[in-house]
């Protein structure tokens, strides 16, 4: 007989984080996003009618006319080829035996934290990041620094050479160089290489989130850090935004003396192979398709990043200020300090149903970004876009304002 | 200009588990396995040629005609219902609130884990139990107590009770009741009783790994702890052994309170969601093949079973002794103490080409199983079986003996 007790609140077994766990922001939003009535800007969703569905589905038949394709396996040597060729038209070199394949960049960054942290570690993030980052540092219970960054250029290397300078070593440094989640910008050459020069200084890892860095709008695709220093960068790299994220894989380019431990790792984290997807993802590569694709999708987000700037101007109110995203899947919008996007984002949903995700929920302390929000341009087709734009500008029209100080 | 040092030893920023790795059994053995002239009994590995591949490659194609199955998306909903299904037929009952879906046992276990320890926490093993639950633990730096097993009746629940009433509490117990890895038993009905018994009286969480309890060769099947408790036995269910182990598709039955925060754990690991798996697996369910699927799969793996047991008897010496497995995919041979089955895997390779996993890989602490072995009876053929402990027993038979005590 299975007896089933409401809750175990009063006598809960669970570790501190767990027990006091609510429901994510990211949860939220792909149950709104579902919908049909809203209008989502929330998540870095890609726009799901520009997948190769008919390649891939082709891809897939092929790779099931062989069972060994549904058994476990090792990794798929092929695979880690292709990913070598993907780096360096990236102007990275590296080997196949310096790539490590995950289930998704989310993943590859849990992976390097279980390599790099121990209970308690020093960890250097941005001010304002990539929330699923500080996630998967939640278990080491970390001693989080954050360093100025900045909505024009990223990380403030200045900031971040006093901090390497006077406490003790940290154990890595989040970065994203290209494409930055929340903020939308790029990080210049001349930053790019004093970041790179100070982590080799220091001996302190960086842990290098790309997985915009394939989407870039200028006119020559800017390298990523892995390119200038293959010792102290860990680049980690993904198919989800260039290809489909429901195939979750995603690659690692450490340094070869690491893999034992990434491939323990890995395997008490999922077995080490999810040789299904590893396949249909290598033979749809085989085919060729992947650079023209990605290059209709740079024209295509492109063109929505454009159609949403131009709706922004025509709908926002004086005092909102943005930058153009150079790369990557987002808009980050500053409004005036006196509106506070989490209350805008409760009147957004109802009165207007369109959603976006409020500042704070990027700030590491929850301190910053409480009068900004980020917008995803890559996941509506232009009209939802502007539509949703102009909804947008209503309620922050309406939205309540603090009194000033 | 990317510059590559050939190494990190001296200056290392590994934590300090992963700068004393070394590669793990599994990931040996599974590439000794793909050596064609190798018969491998070593991993607890299906029969590929009974994956209901045809099936599995219609629902894919079903699946992918909708771009939507390569998007981000919440877990799939009818599949939660299938797993209820599932576990009504064995004896479990439980509300698709309390289904989390995973990549996998190996997933559910570390999201547990992950819920469930701090760093440092008391976990209850026995002494020879499944290597990658250990895995699972090693970045809490447990307290890992090991209580005695038995190769007739599984874990020695009066140790238990010992244990459970002096020291603190432990924050976990891990145990198989059906078609223990690496014993190949299961426990008796008041063996299962008394555990859950203890559970509830002390407080303790029981992570059940069910991985093989669909695999039972008796004419009735046994429940599982979850079905005698709803509230202290964490149950963790897999599709690899019944279906296939590419899709990575496994679930848990826990607490509905502890939602949010496997959410999080499984969001950060590798974002919440397969949304292209889940689909082709719940393509695949909606058939109702599935239910004569596993029995198809009991009847050959009871004759491979067969097979190996009278394969043994016709070639292993005098002094090894076996049980029948009444389920799971595992015989657990002792042989004479006086043979080091580490050493014998070497021979055994070497000389006669066949692959098993030595008993000292299951050993919490690696101070049991050293004359014993684990062979697996399910990968591979009954005229390989039959070929495979021919070649076994000789070496068996060739292999050095330590001076008698």
């Amino acid at each position: 007989m299975s007896i089933d007790l409401p809750s175990t609140s009063t006598c809960t077994p669970l570790a501190a984080w767990a027990a006091a766990a609510r429901p994510s922001a990211l949860q939220a939003m792909l149950s709104v996003s579902a919908r049909p009535e809203i209008l989502s800007f929330a998540l870095g969703l890609p726009a799901p009618e520009l997948f190769p569905i008919a390649d891939l589905a082709r891809a897939a038949t092929a790779v099931l006319s062989d069972p060994m394709a549904l058994q476990y396996s090792p990794p798929i040597a092929r695979l880690k080829d292709h990913v070598c060729a993907l780096m360096a038209a990236r102007s990275v070199s590296c080997t196949p035996a310096q790539v490590f394949l995950t289930a998704g960049a989310q993943q590859g960054m849990s992976l390097l934290t279980r390599l790099l942290l121990e209970p308690h570690s020093r960890v250097i993030v941005e001010t304002l990041t990539y929330t699923g980052f500080r996630q998967v540092l939640e278990p080491f219970a970390p001693e989080i620094v954050e360093v100025p960054t900045s909505a024009d250029e990223g990380i403030d290397t200045d900031a971040l050479a006093r901090v390497l300078a006077h406490g003790p070593r940290p154990a890595l440094i989040y970065a994203m160089s290209h494409g930055h989640n929340p903020l939308g910008i790029s990080m210049p050459a001349e930053k790019r290489a004093r970041l790179v020069e100070l982590a080799a200084h220091y001996g302190v890892p960086v842990i290098e989130d790309d997985a915009y860095g394939f989407l870039q709008y200028g006119d020559a695709a800017a390298a990523p850090l892995r390119a200038l220093d293959g010792r102290w960068v860990c680049y980690v790299g993904s198919f989800s935004k260039i290809l489909a994220p429901g195939l979750r894989q995603g690659w690692l380019v450490v340094p070869e003396s690491w893999m034992a431990a990434l491939s323990i790792a890995k395997e008490s984290s999922d077995i080490n192979t999810r040789t299904f997807n590893q396949l249909v993802l290598t033979t749809y590569l085989e085919t060729g398709l992947l650079p023209g694709h990605v290059d209709m999708l740079r024209r295509e987000y492109r063109s929505r990043r454009d159609a949403m700037l131009h709706a922004l101007r025509l709908h926002l109110p004086e005092g909102a200020r943005w930058r153009t995203p150079t790369a990557g899947l987002f808009v980050w919008i500053e409004l005036e300090s006196r509106v506070c996007t989490d209350e805008l984002l409760r009147l957004a949903l109802e009165r207007e149903h369109v959603a976006f995700l409020p500042g704070r929920a990027f700030s590491a302390s929850g301190a910053e970004g409480a009068h900004c929000m980020r917008l995803n341009f890559s996941r509506l087709p232009v009209h939802d876009i502007e539509e949703g734009i102009r909804r947008l500008g209503r309620a922050v029209n309406d939205a309540p304002r603090r009194a000033r100080d």
